[in-house]
């Protein structure tokens, strides 16, 4: 268990980058934040940039001062991902490179990767998945993940930072954007509320591993304690449940029926995403706290107090 | 057991192309090569197009009357693509995304893949290697062959062609080029038959599977012959050896003594590679049947034959 930071924080006005910096604040850990122009507000006293990142970006001057770096960078969704997968790469795939290059000239000693652990394995693995299963990602959004896990072990072998990647499975709570369609429960209730019809592409029995956001924070806490070796963890709740089933608890908690438009099934959604968590357990000591129910009504009451400004 | 072709060949003018354009010719299928300019001669009476592919190319014409596909692209080395990772992706992994663009719109059957077995395991796996094992690679090279693999299935599974991924170990033999670095027994033998030094990284301990030419055109076209379901074949002899005994054999079928400079061992270099090739012995019905000592003696008789024109 070493201290922490100061800890540069790579995609901080999105939704996980802005519930760690929080997180990070309330802490007292010293931490550096660089997120998109036109992201949400940084808490107050950080040390922030709003800056558009790309291979060309000097991470150089990001990475001055810091030990560790936490990696949210990522602009697709696994649908958002096909519609142009050599754009797919080139924008989040190479910008990763170019900050592991700086990375290792810089001195920084770890990185935590936020990689994807509903994208990476594939429509065929048993379930609950753990880490050593096959990876045969269907998008290129996962691909792009794996690919980048697979840099960084790489980059680590040859004296470059310890690196540990997160494969979290669906992470939902405040600062979550529907309009960016980045989780379908920030979709739907935001949707539900509007008094707009929600899609589900199938037949809603698709099953999903939803985590609140503030057990995904503290995994990434977790992992930057852990800094004497690198890896790949599972960070997931440990259930899954229907998209079905996600939207008649949305209804009871928000009080108000849901009017669901059904689509064909998409090509891009395996039809079971769990994980086993046992590897984050036992080597970082983490496990989530937060119940289903629990973080569903966190999350709406966020929501009722957003509705004009979640975007 | 389907009939193969008409196939594309795309990398024609290398040392695997020219091989596997000659045995295609010489079994009388249909195929059109696509190779760099400057490259090797093609066979006579071929359909050949000299063209420098990248990222923007026109896939769609030279895709055009083809049913199968043999991608044989990639321009580095392990080490050479540590140099600038970035435009190692560049180079080699968007041209096989707008390669499978194009495939896929032109309704193309299959494509066989040529992996690698020695850059795609990584340093700490068990020898013999399967199919199965991690993969985790220390040099770019590794990266980008594994994420065009997982390309490759995830296009197939979205209703691209079927791919067969085919990781063969280091092959050796007529045609390869001892100038462009592209294997050690080219490289030494070059050498030694110019009397000029050769070059061991560490102490010549590190081991290889060097597979004979000829069994990895065999394998390819046995991999043309599977077109019912792709998959990832290694592809190797069945044996390693020390880089140090490839020089004592050297020295015996060329007749001349070597002058080794010892360099200090290379991260890139894994320190065994050695394929279990199970597999593809009882899916593609393929086996390697050229030994060792008469690989390297008909190596060394083209080498001979071409000591002025090897470039």
């Amino acid at each position: 268990m070493g201290v922490i930071g100061p800890v540069l924080v790579l995609g901080a006005g999105g939704f996980i980058g802005m519930n760690l910096c929080r997180r990070l604040s309330a802490a007292g850990i010293g931490f550096r934040g660089v997120g998109r122009p036109g992201g949400y507000a940084p808490p107050t006293a950080t040390d922030w940039t709003a800056a558009t990142i790309d291979r060309n970006t000097d991470f150089g001057s990001y990475l001055d001062g810091c030990s560790q770096a936490v990696y949210l960078l990522g602009s697709s969704t696994p649908a958002a991902s096909e519609a142009d997968v050599g754009a797919d790469i080139e924008r989040n795939l190479l910008p990763a490179i170019a900050f592991l290059e700086a990375a290792r000239r810089s001195g920084l000693r770890q990185i935590v990767f936020l990689s994807s652990g509903g994208a990476i394995y594939g429509p065929d693995v048993a379930t609950p998945t753990d880490e050593d299963a096959p990876t045969d990602p269907i998008s290129s959004y996962g691909v792009v993940k794996l690919a980048t896990e697979k840099y960084l072990s790489s980059y680590a072998h040859r004296g470059g930072p310890t690196a540990l990647s997160l494969r979290v499975s669906n992470p939902f709570g405040p600062y979550q954007s529907a309009a960016k369609g980045q989780g379908v429960i920030a979709a739907f209730a935001s949707r539900m509320l509007a008094g707009e019809p929600i899609t589900l592409f199938g037949d809603g029995s698709v099953r999903r591993d939803f985590i609140f956001i503030d057990d995904v924070t503290e995994a990434i806490l977790a992992a930057l304690r852990h800094e004497r070796e690198g890896g790949v963890f599972n960070i997931g709740s440990g259930a899954s449940r229907s998209i079905l089933d996600v939207v008649r608890d949305l209804e009871a908690v928000l009080g108000v029926k849901a009017n669901i438009v059904f689509q064909p099934a998409r090509e891009i959604d395996v039809p079971v995403s769990q994980l086993s968590i046992g590897r984050a357990k036992q080597v970082l000591g983490w496990q989530p706290h937060i119940g289903w129910q629990a973080g569903l009504a966190k999350t709406a009451a966020w929501l009722r107090g957003n509705e004009s400004g979640n975007g």
